[in-house]
């Protein structure tokens, strides 16, 4: 990982942004530009050197996991400790992570800097950031991608029915972590039957019926990085429409990630899933957007929508993730993790998309 | 679960702060007062009526759990209809819970609302109410106890030398799943030889060694409701030392168990476990606090520490957890959930306390 980089990157958007400082609250982005992994710290970022601030409980970790930063333990809070340094270095403004700040702790640092440096409200400095992913960032992600893809088998053999959503959420988390997994990177999705056309469907009590769709989403932690992936499996036959749904976004997933590749806006992405679904009469049971990018943190920028104009940049990660939900009959999801490389795409995810009749 | 007592005690409270509104967007708190639980939802709560905002993807779960609360299904995003139906109810003054709205939110709401209504940062108005739970709440607190107290046995049967601390971890996980909890309540703490004298030593990769002290801390999320347990155990014959530092905290922790009930204040239930560890020389090692709240979330109030001066109330829920932690050699920490009654306290967590050798 090449804090001294990332540390650059942000030394040039403060400058852009004319901040003396940013006080990184965010602890994923207090991770990323300096490596420290605790659950307590903030970074005192100027465009020429950082200070990470955290308590007794991490003075180890803190001092073998930090790079490039001067490490300071506190005895009490944090607040006041980084309000002090923020005084001692007469910045006149500082940026604060005001979409991950809580309104309490802004006003309680304003009271604590009354009049100088003045406060800012940035979003997404760091964010902007993190979307490019550096080739070292990559290696994780696939090593996570492939750990997860591996929970798949797991699925496959749980499924039956009678058994409970949790009980093969269960197995697949059990799975992950003997894989070495530090957990699951979000609540595990298991939707069988009429429970498929809900497109957050996290496992509930409820039985895998006789016969209908499944979808399955769900994704790993492995050193940090997050994966995503989706499947849906069909228990019992399915008949000519179950199987036209499922080809349907097979062939509209297929499309938005033959549309991946540096210069495209997201929104074209998005619009190469969305016109096959709209032109097999799917349209309307497509209730959300395409993809998001992933990293750290499970939704990260970009935002694969109809409704954005960035474009796609080598070494972003996102994924592919049409799902078509027919409300009482059943819902169809696939996903894939996708890598924007120099000339076009990578696919990350390694499990095919045939459909599966259990 | 008594939704309408919850509702006037919180009326109650808005009229003593003289607030017109509340605007409840902490999930746990729009759960605690209407039984919603999406993972989006906000409560805009008057003295005499409730009305939860939410969108599609949730309308058919907030119809079928919401009480006593209109459900408004929005398109777009919470937070523009929320300022509207402020606006409309005409109030001068609403209360934001500044401790848990983002900056950057408490901002946006700003400008929607440039004028009127007035609003006012709160901080722990309805976290408050929370702290004495109802005999249908400690009903379930007892049963997520009894369901986590089960998986110390799969906890002793995977501690051998060499095993991972995260294959105990994964285990325990495993059990909880099979036992019908949603997942951990909070990250599975497995500690193992030196590593047992970090209080806060998650699982890691580290193999359990030959000789020492394992502290195993879990608890399990059931039916919403957290439960929190530690117990220390030793593998290989422990010295006399290591079995009187286990002895001090066992010894410190009664204490502390039985300075429970009404109108005791917490200070004193800290000090009594503080005390006896101060007249066996351990004192210094015991670097937090005695104990915490539990209910919905894994750290409610009150909190249990030498520094805060709140009686405890019948109805509260708490934990006992002092610890010892000499660096370079081994932590203990021993912790039951104990409920305050009307005329002392009850033990909830079954397990026993005997020094466990493996």
């Amino acid at each position: 990982m090449d804090f001294l980089a990332r540390q650059r990157r942000l030394a040039e958007a403060l400058e852009r942004l004319k901040l003396d400082a940013l006080l990184v609250t965010h602890l994923v982005n207090v991770r990323y530009l300096c490596g420290f992994t605790g659950s307590n710290g903030a970074l005192v970022a100027t465009p020429r050197r950082m200070t990470l601030f955290t308590d007794g409980r991490y003075a180890e970790q803190a001092n073998a996991e930090t790079q490039h930063a001067r490490v300071v333990i506190t005895r009490g809070p944090l607040l006041p400790e980084t309000a002090r340094a923020l005084q001692r270095l007469r910045a006149k403004s500082v940026g604060i992570e005001a979409e991950h700040m809580a309104a309490a702790t802004r006003a309680e640092l304003k009271r604590l800097l009354p009049k100088s440096p003045r406060l800012r409200d940035t979003g997404g400095v760091v964010e902007q950031l993190r979307e490019i992913k550096e080739a070292g960032e990559i290696h994780k992600i696939r090593e996570s991608v492939l750990a997860g893809a591996r929970l798949f088998d797991t699925a496959l053999e749980a499924i039956r029915p009678g058994v409970r959503e949790t009980g093969v959420a269960a197995e697949m988390e059990y799975a992950a972590r003997r894989l070495g997994a530090e957990g699951m990177a979000f609540e595990t999705i298991v939707a069988a039957g009429r429970r498929s056309a809900l497109p957050h469907g996290r496992a509930s009590s409820a039985p895998i019926p006789a016969r209908g769709f499944v979808v399955l989403d769900w994704g790993v932690k492995l050193s940090g990085y997050c994966s995503d992936q989706t499947r849906t499996v069909h228990v019992g036959t399915p008949d000519a429409d179950t199987r036209s749904q499922y080809t349907a976004v097979r062939e509209a997933q297929q499309a938005a990630i033959e549309a991946v590749r540096p210069g495209v806006m997201v929104s074209e992405v998005d619009r190469a899933a969305r016109q096959l679904l709209q032109a097999s009469g799917l349209g309307r049971y497509f209730t959300h957007s395409t993809g998001h990018g992933v990293g750290l943190e499970i939704h990260e920028r970009p935002r694969i929508a109809q409704d954005r104009k960035e474009p796609l940049r080598a070494g972003m990660v996102i994924t592919i993730e049409p799902g078509v939900y027919v409300g009482g009959r059943g819902g169809v999801r696939i996903e894939d993790m996708v890598c924007v490389t120099a000339t076009g795409y990578e696919v990350l995810t390694p499990t095919h998309k045939e459909l599966i009749s259990l």
